[in-house]
């Protein structure tokens, strides 16, 4: 297979006409096209190397040789649907199971994180057969239109915002209401999304679910503050809701010392649906809700068929599995919480030397570095962070981009083979960049408010 | 590879255990298992033959090694996002608009037909600033949250019809309003459609869009008249509305005659939105919206990106392009006129002999039986249609089907390299069951009402 066949202004001008510019490019201005990707490494059309800060997507590293074998072996084979009996599709779920808590036993597969979070809005609804929903500020739950109503990332500048959805501030510890300083700040944001569940009852409407990605993403790569999300579900329970996590962004194994992100929150902890997708199949179409019997169950009894033409095949399954057995064997886990370590202490140094740093927070390979013109104020630095995102593609070839309502939260969250030498080289660059933007601005912005 | 690691009492019992159970097997009550396919033919474990009558999403027949080389080259170079230029999408994107209108130029891809139907809704209301759908009765357009609000098969059994949904009747001209034996009964649905509109219109609400699917299946392998797409399309479209076609199950050549079933509506006419799916990635999960410049850029225009984090990647595109290649290079567009014609000539033939026939329709390799207990009642013949489909797989290993809202249509809808021999195979079993059960009664239900 050629690598390329088409120039790169051919596939620029192509892409401009035929693919809806709503599909946006990254770098607009100068886009990058690639052929060929290994690990944690992009290659261009002139096979110049980029480094991958930022693909949580190829989370055992692209075109690892694993996953491709099990597609191919299994394509060969079988890739019918999930009406016929299959071993791929129940043993992907027992394993699968085995790093969940007990309770939530049973699952369905779909495509995407966005259809996992769809059905998991209908499971919700159809089991307390409430409509409303709380979610965080700033969330980003996915591209469907279901979602974008329980996604204030995308309701604000879209539709707005629907009567049955609410809320809740983001639990953001350095910028947010309560901040670190605060002496319970789990309990304190907990108790916001108390006060609005009692808000919704007043006005006569009842929860349904509580969404929330298990570490914010787009709201800026936030961690929950501990003690959060167990309080939250007690809220949400005694509402009637459900808790619902969503760790499309942050799941298998990407925090590290866990398999799941809301295992953050204590080991009694447990939600009452786990939706899963991005990491899931490596770039394969590949995503999951997990939910419990009870609420399985009065999925069933609605007597309607949920049929999703490619969700469970064998292909997909096989992909799964085999991006499993990759965790294990490579111990990427062990690495996320190595490298992420190495790469946060290493920003946080940087910190110390560089004022425009305002925070850096993370866990394992869920990094985040907000970039602030003035410590004090925490005013954004949303045109520095651009800058140097722009910088770092065009001087050193590392891809990185930015979260956060203020897009100033420049994100690491690399295949999990990223490498004690690849956070030392982007840490080195960002110091050069910024040092070069300090010492001959005016790049750099001094205050843009 | 091993073709299977549980005994089929143990996959069962998994299954049970751990799928949601609103995901049905087919047989339920003797489901199959199946460890392997090729073309046509599925093989349980076995190693016993099934003749494969339905699985339309395996196009060109399932496990085509052209489909899996592209695949796997592909997953062994490349899989990122579309945020990076790349050749296959484009170049796939190209092929596309070279089998459509000229006027659908700008594409979409997504993971599934429910993602690409949700983003067609989307698209039609953003474009026209109005809310309100029209749907064929019976119409079933995806799972997702806002297509069960447009699909009358679902919402009827669900959440009830929304305020903003309008179902017009479905042309069907066995059992419909206006049959064969109407003059013009193309006209005559569409009246149905402007009717309908008025009514909208005079409770002060705006059309946005028209949906259909080119060839209404659950509805019950129907054919459009003649006519009517055109005629209702202009009503749509002086109303402010835009007509979609969902193609999501007929498109990619199943007609035979023409790429696209829209097509058989008349050489003029164009939707303004063709939603594409289950064929289109043979089981890999690969969908599309395509539209018009106009349309995608009211999209853009709304400042807000549309991403779909695996839509348009490389390998579904590399798989698509191949999929493309094997229609035209085994001419299965051919075979499907071929082998349809001969499917629906033979089963014509049937009918002439067995009263239990009340009708058979199709174009291409989309052909359906209608069962009835009474000819002049046509009162379906539920039972009947569901024994046939039993004892073809109990006595012959041959997997077919019903649909419509009585499940008493027969449905084929095969791979598109399904042989005269097939065709011959199917018929003559149907042939000696329907005798069967006509001789030896009382499993011939002789009226169900």
């Amino acid at each position: 297979m050629a690598l390329e066949s088409l120039s790169k202004e051919e596939t620029l001008a192509m892409r401009k006409r035929l693919i809806g510019q709503s599909c946006r490019l990254f770098y607009s201005d100068k886009p990058v096209k690639i052929v060929r990707a290994r690990g944690q490494y992009l290659f261009d059309e002139k096979g110049k190397r980029y480094l991958d800060c930022i693909s949580n997507v190829h989370h055992v590293g692209h075109c690892h040789p694993s996953i491709t074998e099990a597609a191919a072996a299994q394509m060969e084979l079988l890739n019918t649907n999930s009406r016929f009996l299959h071993d791929n599709i129940v043993i992907y779920a027992n394993r699968l199971a085995s790093t969940l808590p007990s309770q939530l036993r049973v699952f369905y597969f779909v495509n995407s994180g966005s259809e996992a979070n769809d059905l998991a809005l209908r499971l919700a609804q159809q089991y307390t057969g409430n409509e409303d929903v709380v979610v965080l500020d700033h969330a980003y739950h996915g591209h469907l239109k279901s979602l974008i109503d329980i996604s204030p990332y995308k309701f604000r500048k879209l539709a707005g915002q629907k009567e049955w959805v609410h809320v809740a501030p983001l639990p953001d510890t350095y910028r947010g209401l309560y901040g670190e300083d605060h002496p319970d700040p789990g309990q304190a944001y907990a108790d916001t999304v108390r006060d609005l569940i009692e808000e919704v009852h007043k006005k006569g409407r009842k929860i349904s679910a509580f969404f929330a990605e298990s570490f914010p993403s787009v709201g800026g790569q936030i961690i929950l503050p501990k003690g959060y999300s167990p309080k939250v579900a007690e809220y949400v329970r005694s509402a009637g809701g459900i808790f619902v996590a969503d760790e499309v962004q942050t799941g298998f194994g990407r925090s590290g010392s866990h398999f799941w992100a809301f295992e953050q929150q204590g080991e009694g902890f447990s939600p009452d649906i786990v939706t899963m997708g991005k990491p899931m199949g490596n770039g394969h179409p590949l995503a999951c809700v997990a939910t419990t019997e009870e609420i399985a169950k009065a999925f069933t009894d609605n007597g309607v068929e949920y049929f999703n033409t490619f969700g469970g095949n064998p292909v997909s399954c096989a992909i799964g599995l085999a991006l499993l057995d990759v965790i294990e064997r490579e111990d990427l886990r062990g690495n996320a919480t190595r490298v992420g370590t190495h790469l946060k202490n290493l920003l946080r140094k940087l910190q110390a030397r560089h004022q425009v740093i305002g925070d850096v927070r993370g866990v394992g390979l869920f990094v985040g570095a907000e970039l602030v013109t003035d410590r004090e104020k925490k005013t954004p630095a949303t045109k520095t962070a651009s800058l140097l995102v722009k910088r770092l593609k065009e001087e050193d070839r590392i891809c990185v981009s930015t979260d956060g309502p203020w897009e100033n939260v420049v994100k690491f969250k690399p295949p999990m083979c990223f490498s004690m030498d690849d956070a030392e080289l982007v840490v080195n660059c960002i110091d050069r960049i910024l040092t070069d933007m300090e010492q001959n601005g005016p790049e750099l912005e001094k205050d843009n408010v």
